[in-house]
């Protein structure tokens, strides 16, 4: 099902950067679940454009709710979510249809859809499409609050510069709801924002690691073969168009580790079983086991850049350079951090109402 | 859908580690696809135990077409394999009942089939029941043959010792397919081997990192949101019980590189478009580019090990020692790289059967 | 997949009727596919309320595309359509709160949104979000005429008039969607509006059944379970909220004829192998056979009727008596038609973008 | 999904005729559901061939489990089940390769498989591939008895014979169920009977209505579009081979009323809110409203008659006479409830268990 994630709860995803307006449809949710719009522009905010750091274009990113909200609960049926587009200059981009930004999807795209496609900013790839995504994800996010599940996510490192692990979870997840720029700790993000700044003045960019921790999962949620929840939430985390790599718990680092260190042993702890570390990421065979779910996902850096680099002339058929004019971000992981909350709330949305039938994620309805 | 992966190409798995029988039902393969049984247990030959680097379970997995398959050929429908458990010794898994093995799947499947599944060797979540597997992709895998697509999978780096990288990888592929142990380089294979057995007689195990290589993949197959490429292929990878990371092209060592070192610029080659290197991995924006598609998988060691380890009787509601009596595997990712080939196989087929209709993996029909 | 039909051309719905938009999402179809506004206006029209014979609500139904369409053709990417709500009265509905209209959908509303639900106008339920259906079916039903595939509905009964049937095929779908009151024939037309307009004098409502008529399908088309050419269009046409039965070639009837009779014999005509007559409505073993593929749906009566009708009242716990004002259509089969047509287009559309993949709809590409 | 139903619990169906085994492999039924194989075995009976008005192949239909159930109660795992094939004679259909049964699959299965697929016996497409089905939905209705949903399914009507109608449902359903004739009237079964025998001597066939009842549904089951309850059961019964039409409540008759007649009133009994009458067959706007949900299916006469038929030799291109020689029922229609009760407890399976989660069926787990 190409734009569409979610076998029980749901998101269909449409809209080009440069068209009248972007957005989705949420199926699948229960009726009863509040709907905090400071909460879904809180998230939005966390995702658009802010600060030197990024770059210039600040839409309000305005959400407009279409159908399935009433008096600020969802009814039940379908939520259709738009977003207009306000700010919108294609020229700056208009002179790169015959010549392929590298590493960008415009040659796939070609390929794909056979220059039927809207190219303006990237069209149905953009980043920019992230927006009614992100909304959708503080919504489903919201409801899982009332069931007592958080979800934060850090930015682990960014370029050459790390930031801390997480300690407490509960209180780390809670500054990081409230952070504009994401780490864990104070002089991580200067340093992170040095670097970035230091790469836009190079017209260069920046990638990085982040990190994601899910806590008070229940128990037995997942499948073992194919649904299990390392594979449900890597489906969706490689939608982020500059998403590499998922590992989860010690990841890859636990090929470095033999049995003996790299196994969980279990303890009871208040009558609760649980495992002394969580080199598994709270996942045992597809399945939750109650710990923290934790996860990576690599963000490369972004390809937008102004140096000049190689490309073709797909008209001319020769061999050519470019230098990409128009908005760029010398880096957007700050920013994909929203998206990565959004996303893992929806699949962990799904995998529960699958698991626990429709109403479960309006359990916290009086809230 | 819980135990079936695919859109339209489709494999349902099903079964126990010691019940009478595993299998899987394959669905939406073109008729006329030729059934290479030399060519399949030649495959299931990669996955099954073998040598004194594993252990000593040695079935013939032998593989029996229920449906779908007439004169050797695919028929268009079902197809269900079956494989007799025919080895079964339960009584040393016996005594586990109350005591979960650390990062087995015993306590997460307590959770979540509440006492009724079947124990014994793992039961559903066996790296046995991945044998059917092998066996279904072999026959996809033989179909993309016939469309020119070769799969090759080598382990990149076990514990502390590692392969060399992919260079000719027509040749390469084609070497790793009659290798018994997936190296490229031999001494890469001796030293691996030795790590092996030296974990073996010190009671513990070993895991690693598979790199995987897919060449002459169609252009413009998969999809900006939701089934990108990497999507389908990572949702398909961490089935296999052990894996605990997937990345592709450069993966998380992108996030070290700049935005002007990690692009991949385009060039003419032959008058087709190429690039002068490939840390995007085959695919942009969720789709092929024609290069090859490259992705790693982290494989954990294996949790069996005859350590004594600390775990908690579930009956008792004690903290106690667990010593794994048994079969166990000191390593098993030279045997998870069939389950990678074949996955693989599976996902890239139902990506091409999308995009192309039912018929196109017999456009080799004649061979 | 709840407000989605399809597996690889789907359709997703949502909407309440007197909110803002209603509207939809159609993803798979290819790039290259032409928008004539004209064709999805006139298909809209037919759906829309009109002349005497109907309710008096008349909305423009203007087509908004949001995605997915640039210069007038399909980009490949999801198309969202939306119809805004302009002629909103909800005043003539809000005593119904507490008292469910028999044989309406307010009660298992109730039952299923918890009082969440938009009621006025009948929110999700009502039949007003069939028009983005009908504009989503008038797309995919133009890229079908480019591959020569025709799709015609008329009403073969209202109440107790009866049209005659369909002789040549292709004149008569031509000759249906040219007009506005879907009969073959004249004099039906005139009697079965007469019938409509005495129900209407009498407060009361009329239904009747449709027969479509699909030409030039494809040979093969289908599958032998579950997917079922009758399975896949039933499942779409059980979606309009008033049919209550559908059957293919002679439906019921053939329990009243032997074997002998409602065999359909085979016989070659021009090379090609017909059959001789169409019981099976085209399609053996759930497979088209290369014959007109028939088949018929029962609608309803409009449950909206300004007679006086026992019910409840939720609130109070007693039986009472209700009699709906508002605005109510006597008949609501001439306007279901363009709802049949649509459904069958994408029901249809899905199976062959199944069989022959993503850009078989789009070989038409260059009218 | 080509041969497989359901979205949440889901059976996949394989095998051809004169294969080795045919079989099915059900998914998500909650782990603890008792397997009492008794029960199995008689719903087996239900469908086997039997007596004199039946063709004489009379397999055992013994089932296997393969997987998912373990000392008598589903494991929660997926359930492959098998039936082998024993009394396979092929001889009988040797000659009809190439003249296709007039309104058998033969010729359509010639065009979507080109010749691969297994001719015997009719292959995939044989009315024998149910039987798997039968047992699937045999847990499946042992299950929901458990929670008091009861289905019951009699001939309504066999060529020109008619049942008469459901009184008493709970009494009706439990009476059908032991009935190897099901219909409620004794008269009726004789003179069905008869009219059966009297098909046969003629060398000919008969086919007739069935008609379901289920009790006991939970209200606001279903959704309001596509996956309404309608759809849902219709897309499932059009599986059957011989099925041309399926309709609710009143159905085609319906439109022979007007809205006054034919709407529901409501009213209150015991403080239950109930409908006065059932014209809906239990459904509003596609969801449950705690009325018996009722249905009719219309099975077309045996198409393998003994009398000669036209058909066409697809080798020399010619009109051809064809006798059918082999195994003949003069009418199946006795065993089809079998297949439509099976189909109905897995078609109402689905929708509880994405209604309520994967648990609800396991519901009377201490049964």
């Amino acid at each position: 099902m190409k734009n569409t994630f979610g076998n029980n709860l749901s998101v269909t995803l449409f809209g080009e950067s440069h068209g009248t307006a972007i957005g989705c449809v949420i199926d699948g949710l229960a009726p009863g679940i509040k709907i905090d719009t400071d909460y879904v522009n809180a998230c939005l905010l966390q995702r658009a454009a802010r600060s030197d750091i990024s770059t210039p274009r600040k839409e309000p990113d305005e959400v407009e709710f279409i159908s399935g909200v009433k008096d600020g609960f969802t009814e039940g049926t379908p939520i259709c979510i738009l977003i207009r587009n306000t700010n919108v200059k294609s020229f700056a981009y208009a002179s790169l249809d015959d010549t392929p930004r590298p590493s960008h999807a415009d040659l796939t795209a070609e390929y794909k859809y056979h220059g039927y496609q809207d190219k303006a900013g990237g069209g149905h790839f953009s980043g920019r499409i992230t927006a009614p995504l992100v909304a959708a994800g503080a919504i489903v996010r919201h409801a899982l609050k009332g069931l007592g599940i958080e979800i934060g996510t850090h930015i682990k490192s960014l370029y050459n510069e790390s930031d801390r692990d997480f300690t407490d979870y509960a209180s780390d997840i809670a500054y990081l709801e409230r952070a504009s720029f994401p780490t864990l700790d104070k002089d991580a993000e200067k340093k992170m924002k040095e670097t970035i700044l230091l790469a836009k003045e190079e017209l260069d960019s920046v990638g990085g690691v982040l990190e994601t921790a899910v806590i008070s999962m229940p128990l037995g949620v997942g499948e073992p073969w194919f649904d299990t929840v390392e594979g449900v939430i890597s489906h969706a985390m490689f939608s982020i168009p500059a998403v590499k790599g998922v590992e989860f718990g010690d990841g890859f680092a636990i090929t470095k580790k033999r049995g003996s260190e790299a196994n969980d042993p279990y303890t009871y702890e208040n009558e609760r079983v649980i495992t002394t570390k969580n080199s598994g990421g709270g996942i045992t065979g597809g399945i939750t086991n109650g710990m923290p779910i934790i996860f990576r996902v690599a963000i490369k850096p972004t390809p937008s850049i102004s140096l000049e680099q190689d490309t073709v002339n797909l008209s001319t058929g020769e061999n050519v350079k470019i230098t990409v004019g128009g908005r760029h971000d010398p880096a957007i992981i700050h920013r994909a951090r929203a998206v990565v909350d959004a996303l893992t709330a929806i699949a962990i949305g799904d995998l529960l109402v699958t698991r626990f039938g429709t109403d479960y994620l309006a359990c916290g309805r009086q809230n």
